[in-house]
């Protein structure tokens, strides 16, 4: 029996409908969307028709949609691409510690190239205080680029009101969406977004393909130079086959988010409550109420939880944590939420996804249970 | 009856075999190779796998080969990376006029940025003189980045020698070879590269992907910041399904280059005797003997190509030509070989592969016979 398999948050499968959808253009389908003639066409018409489903799902226009290799490229794309278009009105920038690698290291990189960057704390949710970005903002701000929900615990973080604060102070606001995606609900309006990220692998597409939203009117520089495909901010021969996947992603997202998110909430709600039974002192991270309805981050206090997990071969989860030269340390982003390392090396990340069935959380909950606990 | 294609140079169909072998990564093997769990070793194990056959196609160690998202984006890796991370040493680049413009856009943009570039001039068949690459290198001189066939033309540079220049000079050196891996033999040692660009979708693989090949000890830095993913060279969840029909189509490549060699000279040499049977007065683009063996660029000089190929949907070809405000332009490829625009207007590009047969070049034969003719 192959283990069970709580790591969506890493990566998801493809949904099956996704698959089928996408074959057609690793077949027969294979034409180059610039050449003029009838095998051109057809893959241009298929990138038009993806554009658009990306675009419904966010609630945008599809003239704002560029695609990308990946949410990584997104993000790169996203903050270096106003930091140069930007450049001569200001040079600071505004994130947050938790933020993904593919965030924080852009910003490190800007920090070389005459940037300053502000990294705002977390509190013990991993949430960022919205007081804390308006004291932030100065007149030399150009960006504020502030995840939607947090990979680890799923913490949502209050974009809305940040997207507010920025747009009330003519400051650009990016959104890394990555987690979130086909998850939540992801109205760009919603969020008062000028830019946000999206990685298909993460809702059940290919890895290799993501998205990024450009609200129309917002200035950004290509980071990558070549042709002129997607409105010459990206380019390089459409990925045709991974593009038309994750229009079908963002069209599944959209016609089953509610059952996502009953299904998901219900399903983590009882794993949380069944640890409960068998380990009576299982902490949550992350925000009690403010989460993806998918996550479920919790810490076996005093266990080290890699080496733990790493002797259950049959759940398929992560920890967050890192071995450097042997010695295991924890997240930095349960660090970030001032947690004792006592607490962050006892954490497990359990993510859940269209597949998950109840047998599932019941057999991993059972697992844990007799592992994870001091008695 | 669908068109016959003969646009090989702009894409490719993907293989079958690719897909087969891509295929259990679009379904069962779904992992992220980071995961420390049963699904992120199968695809972590397939990442290497294919790593380890585009090396062998190349004649490099497979730890010298970064995956990327496509060709676009490891020419710039390549020519960026080198740029910024040698940029002490020196400013100055030297590349030829018929690059594709994924090499020139990226070395326009670094004349933004404090560097100075050569860009050489070619002869009548589109090839670049050593002695002017020698000339062109100066103290400053810190990368020569000349591609090895031209999409257009299929013009082979003479890189070994370029290659050899470079070295005997201290100076880096970079090939996009896109157009030639998997058409004609490409081992890095024969070509003196440091750098040397993949493109998936010209070998009969998937769009979206491709590689990078990095002589071992050559100085790079990330043009993408994320995560460590790629020796840190380029971050991102790898597109593992894509990484992986790369492998395929590089092996496969491997098995029948000499069988692709004998099968497109002879029917490509058979074209173009089929054509100069209709059109007496029809010309060859491109070195007539140092050439791509599929590549067929012809002339019927005095006629509107672009307006004529229109006009025969059952060719699926293109012209290099392009349309700006209703009015036609030469390619500028063959603008740069010196070509009158009368020349220039009248060329297609037939481009030949795997699945051309002798029934596709007689009917397209006569189709072109009859329409290019001024008689």
């Amino acid at each position: 029996m192959k283990p069970v398999y709580l790591d969506y948050n890493a990566t998801t499968p493809l949904a099956p409908e996704v698959v089928e959808e996408m074959l057609p253009y690793l077949k027969e389908h294979f034409g180059n969307p610039s050449s003029g003639h009838y095998y051109g066409q057809i893959t241009q018409d298929a990138v038009v028709m993806a554009r658009k489903r990306v675009a419904a799902l966010l609630a945008c226009s599809a003239n704002e949609i560029i695609f990308t290799g990946g949410g990584t490229e997104a993000n790169n794309l996203a903050i270096k691409g106003v930091a140069y278009a930007l450049q001569k009105r200001g040079n600071h920038i505004i994130t947050q510690i938790t933020e993904h690698p593919a965030v924080l290291n852009v910003c490190r990189f800007l920090e070389t190239q005459g940037f300053t960057v502000t990294y705002l704390p977390v509190d013990q949710y991993g949430m960022v205080n919205t007081d804390d970005v308006a004291e932030a903002i100065s007149d030399k701000t150009i960006l504020i680029t502030i995840m939607h929900a947090n990979n680890e615990t799923g913490t949502l973080q209050p974009v809305k009101e940040i997207g507010g604060l920025a747009r009330k102070n003519g400051v650009l606001f990016h959104t890394d969406a990555a987690q979130s995606v086909g998850k939540v609900k992801t109205h760009v309006s919603d969020m008062n977004a000028d830019l946000l990220t999206i990685a298909a692998h993460k809702l059940y597409g290919p890895k290799g393909v993501g998205a990024l939203y450009v609200r129309s009117g917002v200035d950004l520089l290509p980071t990558t130079h070549g042709a002129g495909h997607e409105g010459g901010l990206r380019p390089g021969t459409e990925n045709v086959a991974g593009v038309v996947a994750l229009g079908k992603s963002c069209l599944l997202a959209l016609e089953e988010m509610d059952t996502r998110i009953n299904h998901l909430t219900s399903l983590r709600n009882e794993f949380f409550a069944l640890l409960q039974n068998y380990v009576p002192e299982v902490l949550l991270n992350g925000h009690p109420e403010k989460r993806l309805p998918n996550t479920l981050n919790v810490s076996f206090p005093g266990i080290n939880a890699p080496q733990k997990l790493a002797e259950i071969p049959q759940i398929a989860a992560s920890t967050g944590s890192a071995c450097h030269h042997g010695e295991e340390t924890m997240s930095p982003v349960l660090a970030a939420m001032n947690q004792p390392a006592s607490r962050g090396l006892g954490a497990v990340r359990l993510s859940l996804g269209r597949e998950t069935t109840r047998e599932d959380i019941k057999l991993a909950a059972e697992l844990l249970g007799k592992n994870f606990s001091n008695n």
